[in-house]
């Protein structure tokens, strides 16, 4: 089937915050991944979802103490990649015979992996680099057509929502909006966690529409079965200059 | 000079308990690997110390998780392998340049970074085998003069400690009676974690001196440069049969 | 078709044992494993048979060289699993294009293997461990419905069949009974070959339904056909403790 | 010696543009890498070099001919990649035994070549970074004194010298005086070329002391034996920010 | 689908001249590969294709530079594979869906992306061999039915003719015969770019069809509908000894 | 010490016969082996020997049995090479810590295992290629001074000395001599064995001085320590063209 390349479902990567893995009871853990677990069955019904997640709470422990023991950075972010492999191999589990059994870990594996058709979960990839880049890079490699960012927000904001209670999200950005805002001193630390530079610059070089939102079961299926509807999170808009 | 095999220090594999790696409070953890890290840069001064690690809590917590979620248990083993090679990531970053820089993750590159004259830090190797059992096999294959398994017992005891106030520490052990307080209905849950079978059917083939042992920088130290006192621990002799 | 989910086969991992690779003369040899290649073709209609392949003869050969100039134990293992991947290798090339074409050196490249949905051949995986405690391994990863052990005689018995005209062929016994066997002195050395004690506590842990039989292809084929009859050799029955 | 520690060279970064593999002509080629490979061996009797190449004119004219084809972007970072390892490669070649025989493609096989004490060649490692980004991980990694950026420009300029002929280099310039530069619009274009802001964020991270000097074997041999002068280039100077 | 092995297409291996890769002009370049990546879609409805690409000029400027830094004859080879492999790449852009995403390495990648059913395009393989007969060792490996060796002349004359004007080109040519038209001392130079010794020997023992024809997309399409015409080219003849 | 590139000793390539391996008892095997393990640590103290073994009679056991099941020629030549490195390792063990611990499988693998200094022993590395190519192909790659192919026949011959009482045997030959003779119907079936035209093509290219002997631990030792004297085997000598 793949093989002729017909009928081949429309890809779509999806980063999942390493927060949903974060849970340190168990019952209420293996809940939360069966529940995305689900979601995702479900929507490769119509896409091939194909998910980068983070590393979460026990990557940020173990960072931590390599760096107290006097660790490189650049051995941390390694670290911090092969939790996040942990985490999308509980993930496989979870989804059983409809994810790949493998998790990749280089672009070349992940291409390999999407040829299956089947769901495709991988980790970080490369050090120095922050998991949404990766999933950006990936986006491109596997010609997504669509970039889902799930996060701990529920968008982008024109102030911080924790301190601002009238902070306002933007429905739509353009790339160059994105940019500015990341410039901004002030709303830059909550926004790095939603979307770099790297990642934004990866985006603008190959056009991939983006939408950052909530990482939510119910807002991410919507945010896919429903793409043109701009009703969650914030959508990255990649604009063509006018000519003249 | 470890070309010409002249003055090549003598190599000693030491089974570390997961448990070094368990405190949750960062700084008393990394306070804990630092003072092993400092013990084991000592001691080679001395010998070679090959080090395994076990995956302690953080792979339980994976492991139970993964279960839930509906893992087979050879996928759980493997699990359970990755996060003791992020345990001896963290050992390898305090012990610094004397340590080989990397964590072999199959016997021949055990045996590569060995050549090296270096601490090896490894992790689990094989899927189905116990890290006690895959110390012993690389106790094996890079010929060491002794094998310490360290664990959160003081050694072997002829009944469990913790519900016998009299329970006696054997100070020697023949690998048959070992075996035979393996086969012990009664004393088998403690003692497995000790020492499992496969490992011990691995020291009688190879003959490995052994030394059962609890975890403690001081403990292993001493039972390094006294080898042939037998104040700590219990060591497992293996005996050659009478022929008659 | 498999990246749906349906109808896919169940899965059956059968060892087979490294004796029906021993023939010295060419003719003989190929007609054997011409033989069995046939009959993995037939019942690949039913089931995918996934094969771990002994070394056999050629395997203690090299062994027994190896040792005399001094091998350490593990590195003969190593080299009973690489004669075993080319035993491996001449199955694949009988059964043609019906196998995979790769024979799996580790867990991860069997899962790979088994999504083709073809006939899977390896040798062994893992230094320290039997092929049957391999094969036993890879069932629980690819979730096999049944485990087949083809040994060199009928099943397992009460007594040395050799040596006893009157020893009575189990046609059932339950996990707990095999181990009694395996650890009495007598019968031991036999059984040994059969089935070891890491390979029974990996078919505990995981429920596998195991048959112990003579490696020959009727029978082969009779116990994947007719898997709920009980009239070749011994079935392993996993019994959950009765909950009171 | 490395195992002991003792008199280790310090380790310098050095990232070469991939100009020096331009010229189409044979002979001005290999005299040109055969200079650069002299100097680096001469340094090599005071720091142990490791060495990040570019792709120069042919990765631009693959690159060129591949997204005309068609290719998306994260699969030319990789065909960029490649061609600067084949660059690497020449240099090896011109350096003789006093490299280090491989051109490592991932930051572990960079570790384990430094570790060699040999001068350590490398093109590009991960698609999505620079090979700026990827020489500052390096040296990260390695635990470098010094990295230094030799590019097609005399160093970081107030204005575009090519433009403006009073431009006035820097000679030392803040981490954030550089992240400045880098968002004033005008100036970006050019100075993209010479630190990009991945770059700079882990030079920041890592407060590694970075110069940027025009590639000429004599300013890189300046800048490495006389470290403390700023008389090339522009040192780019990690400050702490002052505790109050 | 082949998974059962029906219905699967004829293997045919074409080794593709690097001269078709060796235009600089960008335009030019994409122009001539995409001509070449249509061809071989259009062809891909009958059979499979399998490719290896030759490094051409871009390999020769490479190898002349190495070569005179002072590179060893194996590592230009080495040289030479990584940039027929950089080739390759551009073919599979080229493509897109219907080629297999990598470009394999060795002989056991080669079978496992043939598997695909997708158009397989590799490179050079080892060091020591010709393209040509890297060519012939895959269509042996993968059962391929015809080997196509696309060059910069008609096929093969019994006189040179760029200097004979009379020269004949030959319709067929026995092994042997072909055998003795290398040993020719005259004619040996231009026809060893077109065959060697070694690809003549491989598909003696195997006796694959092959044709020896111009590098020019209707003439290879033509080859590969009509394959029983021998109106294009030179086909080498494997005949059997005639048994008496 | 390597690392200064002071004192590193001249390397020498050995080429040795499958026959050594052949001995089906056990006991005459390993005695075999460890005579030549010895002469390759004594010849050590003047050389770094780097070996490459044959396959033998296994390997033409293993290729028979595979060819008549119908295994394609490059599948042949893969199981003949998995055989080869078999042997190697029988040869590793059997020198014990003066032998670098790995088989090396391709030439990067080989360059850095002669890094170490050590006596490396490889299998076959490529099909399609003999073991004589591929023991010249390294000779190259790693500047090897000399290589000796130790064969089962005293050197090379003017006629068959099986069927020739007064055949007689040459002291030195050009390549091009050898060529002549290689190319000579009637002595071709025997001296194939010796030496292959890719073998005398790949020294011709390198100018590697390359001696024929007959396999026999002191012919060896005497061809290396007095490598000048041309009393055992046949030199093959590299002459220049004389410029006219």
């Amino acid at each position: 089937m793949n093989s002729t390349g017909i009928n081949k479902k429309r890809r779509v990567v999806i980063k999942l915050s390493g927060s949903i893995f974060n849970i340190s009871d168990t019952y209420a853990k293996q809940d939360s991944i069966r529940r995305y677990a689900k979601m995702l069955v479900d929507i490769s019904n119509t896409v091939q979802p194909v998910i980068v997640t983070g590393g979460g709470e026990i990557a940020r422990h173990y960072i931590s103490v390599a760096r107290s023991l006097g660790s490189d950075e650049a051995n941390l972010d390694i670290i911090g990649i092969e939790v996040s492999r942990l985490n999308a191999k509980l993930l496989v589990i979870a989804i059983g015979d409809t994810a790949y059994p493998q998790v990749p870990e280089n672009l070349e594996q992940v291409t390999l992996a999407a040829e299956s058709g089947k769901i495709v979960i991988a980790g970080g990839l490369h050090p120095g680099q922050s998991t949404n880049a990766t999933a950006v890079l990936i986006a491109e490699r596997i010609k997504a057509s669509r970039f889902l960012n799930a996060t701990d927000v529920d968008g982008i904001y024109d102030s911080d929502p924790n301190t601002n209670r009238n902070a306002r999200l933007f429905k739509k950005l353009t790339i160059q909006e994105c940019m500015e805002i990341l410039r901004t001193e002030s709303s830059m630390a909550g926004t790095y966690k939603l979307i770099d530079i790297v990642a934004l610059k990866v985006i603008e070089r190959s056009k991939i529409p983006t939408r950052v939102l909530r990482s939510n079961v119910s807002a991410i299926k919507h945010a896919i079965i429903n793409h043109n509807k701009f009703d969650v999170g914030t959508e990255i808009v990649v604009v063509e200059p006018i000519p003249r």
